[in-house]
């Protein structure tokens, strides 16, 4: 591809390389400084999972001595918020992270560098918005015993090509967004090796293992760092129109556009779900998390072919599937010649959003999207493919054309 | 399903429960009595790589001092050879088992048992019939540190469900006869935290885990010792004429079917094959291996849409792949609840083989195959789907219909 960009988005090689304490890989975080899903939003606009994670993260940090204590710092205002995107980050649903949380760091082939806040697991969980003592006690034997252990085994192995196991996993079912479980698997086969022989213990070990087998989702840190790399190597491509971040603060939807500056931003829509038992749609928090970084370089549900087996959890069908990504196919510049989809004969993923292509096709893209419940600390209540508002494609390719002095097409 | 036979064959649910050298899971095997892949055959009849498998089991066993003295008692008949599938087990390729080799002990919720012999892992190979010092280095590093730890892992879990593995396998694109690399990432998630608790030391540990994570197919004794456990469910279920093993020692392939003694054999074709780089089909053995127990039971060939990616390997495009799944559905009688095809909006794979629905409908099964070299110890020179003979069929269906005193139809 001769397009600097398109080349970045479909060439840029990315390994995880370690695992550090926010603080130590970014000096935006501080003390009362965090950082968060989708695109900026004020203190009083927090959605209730994102408010639950800050309350939490504060307590956490040792800011605050109780959840009431935080949520009385967080009321007056005593708490700066910036965004994951613009500092070099992608965290899934809340996406909070504090300094001394443990991150995943993933370093580019171009020179470019990402991080990801380790994923929690399942059931309650700080990026929900749950902050009790066991979700405290968590994050600290993440911090003290699993992160030091982590980083000494990607040291060992010098480093997992997450690119490749991205690869691998479409061809294992997995469409890296929404669908996790066999990339979980083949890091757990790729470090388990090095966490035996860098744990001070063999108790630590099988702590460590059975933290990320227990957790379908744990690869979804690795293949946000290194999405979030590739990404921006993107937007440094300069290719004009390209998205190069798609993400969602619960409150307004945002879009990071090569050749525009800031982000464009819409209400956040709630999206179409497969409801979890028990829950119904006035449960869902509208869309967040920075996890449609995926789509955006042609994973999740641009790879939905890939993965029929998602089909039972978001409600699509082996049709559907094939008929998003061929739609896809139409408001993109380009194919990966890395993300191939077996049952496709091994096509290439659809990649390279253009949002004039998307505004003038009326097309707006297809994410993957897992949905949080409205109240903090309830956790999921369900998953989906949803339809991200047109309107941003039609106001980004507006300024996109006024930032260029050609009239708007 | 009223049917016994078949009832077995959808439901009996198989445990991987310990490791343990053949001597102590069968009394068939001693000092000079070994196991091999295949319906029976004559020592003057070995093909190359069971022959090498033979001559360096009797060193590993310290039966002969060397090579050249193994072959001189082979060759003055001082070596007794039964089948595994009369003695309970299933073993890939040559399947040359001697008493202290480790392996696989597969428990069924019918109590039923099976074993097969753990993979050795890629390049020179006993099961390829390679028997050099680091071939025989290998196999006693499994037998005095890999099979303990491994042993002592599964106790410390109870047992793993093979079966539920297996269905999971295939919405994670294995096959679990010629793709089983999910599967063994899926089964290093389930069991690395144990390995790391029972292991001596944490470089016994790490050695394990890298044994299993460098090889592919290390799932595949799992796989086949639980077919296996079904299969001889299926048999003792008493529907004549399903099909319980299929297997073949390179000379002639085999048919057990249900209803009737012994089996039904025909020359062991060398089948369709996309070869390695380097390689004619002339280099290759004929068919062997008791690993078409997976065709048996509904997996392997018989779920290959469920295996897009092993497209690449073995040379059918994802339509062919479909195509063969649906003509074995015309010579199946159910459609197991249990394994199901993701991308078939998870239909169950076809399984019930029957010799007289092959027979009158003139198509014989297909089955994945690996091939290897015709010499011993070079290894494997290619994959490919291949078809059974037909004649197979007809004469078991002959044999069915002359026992039961009805004329053949």
């Amino acid at each position: 591809m001769r397009d600097r960009g398109l080349r970045a988005l479909d060439q840029v090689a990315v390994r995880a390389v370690g695992v550090a304490a926010a603080r130590e890989v970014t000096d935006v975080v501080g003390p009362r400084h965090f950082l968060h899903a989708g695109p900026p939003l004020a203190l009083d606009e927090l959605p209730g999972p994102m408010r639950g994670a800050v309350i939490g993260a504060l307590v956490f940090e040792r800011e605050a001595r109780s959840p009431d204590d935080a949520q009385r710092l967080l009321d007056a205002g005593e708490v700066t918020l910036s965004c994951n995107h613009e500092t070099g980050g992608a965290g899934a649903m809340a996406g909070v992270v504090s300094p001394s949380m443990p991150v995943l760091i993933a370093a580019g082939d171009d020179g470019g560098r990402a991080f990801s806040p380790l994923n929690e697991g399942l059931g309650r969980a700080l990026r929900f918005g749950a902050s009790g003592p066991d979700v405290l006690a968590r994050l600290e034997w993440m911090r003290d015993v699993a992160a030091p252990i982590l980083n000494g085994a990607l040291e060992a192995v010098e480093g997992i090509d997450v690119t490749a196991l991205q690869a691998e996993g479409l061809r294992r079912g997995d469409e890296c967004h929404n669908r996790n479980v066999a990339s979980t698997a083949a890091l757990i086969a790729l470090l388990a090796p090095s966490i035996a022989r860098v744990a001070p213990t063999s108790e630590d070990a099988a702590g460590v293992l059975e933290y990320m087998a227990g957790n379908p989702h744990f690869f979804l840190t690795f293949s946000l760092a290194s999405c979030k790399v590739v990404a921006d190597a993107t937007h440094r491509g300069g290719t004009p129109g390209l998205v190069t971040a798609i993400c969602s603060n619960g409150v307004r939807v945002g879009l990071r556009v090569s050749g525009l500056d800031g982000w464009v931003t819409a209400p956040a829509p709630v999206g179409r779900a497969k409801l979890f038992d028990g829950f119904t749609i006035d449960d869902a928090c509208p869309m967040m998390g920075d996890s449609f970084i995926t789509e955006t370089i042609g994973l999740g549900a641009f790879a939905l072919s890939a993965s029929p087996a998602i089909g039972s959890f978001i409600g699509t069908t082996p049709e559907e599937a094939r008929a998003i990504v061929e739609q896809m196919r139409s408001i993109c510049h380009a194919t990966s010649s890395r993300f191939l989809i077996p049952a496709e004969g091994f096509r290439g993923t659809p990649m390279g959003i253009d949002v004039t292509l998307a505004s003038q096709a009326g097309i707006a893209p297809l994410v993957n999207n897992g949905l949080a419940h409205r109240q903090p600390g309830v956790g999921q209540v369900g998953a989906g493919v949803s339809r991200l508002p047109l309107g941003l494609f039609a106001e980004a390719a507006g300024d996109l054309a006024a930032s260029s002095g050609e009239p708007d097409r």
